[in-house]
């Protein structure tokens, strides 16, 4: 088969394109061919080093899937060869990644797709959507309820709106331009703050003179100068990104408020969490409450140039490519 | 009546001490002859306008009391005169204080002093043993657990410790000294670390190797970099002091182990949330689980004095007075 795969880690360059030989089904796995992959930022934290971790050798990128089951293996009940279906979570934790026409992949992380749903959709909602509902349900995010989201269209910013709306909170969603606000609002925000003309602080305390909720942070330096500033009593902060980031903490106002911050990685949570998760998930996909942002498709072949894509838009944020890049297959 | 009272913010010497007309159970109070009150650092902010609040005018200090009913508001069931009871969260958010000879307080805040107890120990129980209760019931402190308090021999750290033995913890406490280790080891932990002599992080890592569950900070500088150093997948750090403090902290290893972080303060707790932490105490206090550490007992003329030696012991440490001041009436 065709894969993307590393030999080493390094830069995107150390992704090698070529044949692998064929995976097969092992006990509790299903044999899937891949339709759609989606590049996340941890894959290139995982192909470059940065995130350490036990790698199969040679390591195919990738963590998310979309496609049809092939071959099942011995043991696995509820999944037959010609099922479409999604994962994510894979490429992590020593287990093989998702970039190649074949994956062989544990049942027990492997999601039916719902009828009419695209596979490059799918594979584009799987991490960040499972991500987004995590940290959600990490928060007793709570219908009526308002969450400020900052970063309002990136990759899991945009699955947090669309899920907090079908979870029946109010969104405050930000982001770096008018047409962006203008996406988050299609996406289903209630309000949005253009953060490069105003004040997050100051919009949304005219906008929840009371406080929010639940605050999302995806910002690589995480203010929680803002967080103690717009929560209310009791608020929630979700932490996801800045692995380098070693901002003050304004520990008075943060205790004297009762808040609580919350650090989220998908890659820690267990199969019955994550099955959850998808549950939700393929009912929003079904009821079209939720929707990917895909910002360019791509060819499986050009993985290392995805990866440079990708690297580039986390770093450089919002004058770069925005939404998630698909490789098809 | 005598009473401890300021007419405004300022150094302990605000604090005069003198007449004021007694007080008479509203609609809801008691009328309380008081025996015993204690002091804590939240009562030496509120008098020196550290903490902002709308203060009765004049302002008696003072937040626990302990005493007997000697007059009963209409509309209140449950509370007879001549009942010992305790009391706590009073002169905050606008309540009058607890200096003085006598306190009408709302029976919502009014709990049983069990049989046998005395007041100087129900009151020196009170603030502090409440917020070893909210804090741990805030993360949820299992049966089996494992839990590190950072100065466990102090007002709300020698609570902690004895709550969570209670609760059917193991407890790790550290203490600055020899002698102190000792008294955290009577108080119920099991196992003590002398922050003078040894590593808290090397030391917890040796007793507990897979981390540890609940970290409970009570310094006025957290220490987030041993929270990510020391604490388990999912474990949780509770923060009650370091109104000031704003150290780094390591958002990368925090998120990716995901941990949380949980401020406490008792003042922001429902007379419902009181009253279940209360039952609690009382329960503990006549099982002889729960025993506070008095360091000195002054009389109620003195408070002055016991505000400086309060504000001492916060600022300073180890190498001041150490136990609870309580003022006998």
């Amino acid at each position: 088969m065709k894969a993307a795969y590393i030999k080493k880690t390094g830069p995107p360059e150390a992704i090698e394109y070529g044949d692998l030989p064929d995976p097969v089904a092992g006990p509790g796995q299903v044999l899937i061919r891949c339709e759609a992959v989606a590049v996340n930022p941890i894959d290139t934290y995982i192909r470059s080093g940065t995130i350490a971790m036990d790698l199969p050798q040679p390591f195919i990128v990738g963590c998310d899937l979309a496609g049809t089951v092939v071959e099942v293996g011995e043991g696995v009940s509820g999944l037959r060869t010609g099922d479409r279906v999604w994962s994510t979570n894979q490429g992590l934790l020593g287990r093989q990644g998702t970039f190649a026409e074949l994956a062989a992949v544990d049942a027990d992380w492997v999601y039916p797709t719902p009828d009419g749903v695209e596979s490059t959709t799918a594979a584009a909602c799987a991490l960040v959507g499972v991500t987004a509902h995590l940290g959600l349900s990490r928060v007793k995010l709570r219908a009526g309820e308002k969450l400020l989201v900052i970063g309002g269209t990136g990759g899991v910013g945009s699955m947090v709106v669309q899920a907090a709306k079908a979870l029946g909170a109010q969104v405050i969603a930000t982001a770096g331009s008018d047409e962006k606000c203008q996406r988050a609002e299609a996406l289903g925000a209630d309000y949005t703050i253009n953060y490069h003309t105003d004040s997050i602080a100051e919009e949304t305390k005219k906008l929840a003179p009371e406080g929010i909720h639940v605050l999302w942070e995806t910002r690589r330096e995480p203010d929680f100068d803002l967080a103690v500033d717009v929560l209310a009593h009791r608020g929630r902060m979700v932490l996801m990104a800045g692995r380098e980031a070693r901002p003050e903490f304004p520990v008075g106002p943060f205790y004297v408020n009762e808040l609580s911050v919350h650090g989220v990685v998908m890659f820690k949570a267990t199969p019955d969490q994550m099955r959850t998760a998808a549950d939700d998930i393929n009912d929003w996909l079904t009821d079209e409450k939720l929707q990917p942002h895909i910002g360019r498709v791509m060819k499986l072949s050009e993985a290392a140039e995805a990866h440079r894509l990708q690297e580039q838009a986390t770093l450089q944020g919002e004058n770069c490519l925005s939404g998630k890049i698909v490789l098809e297959i």
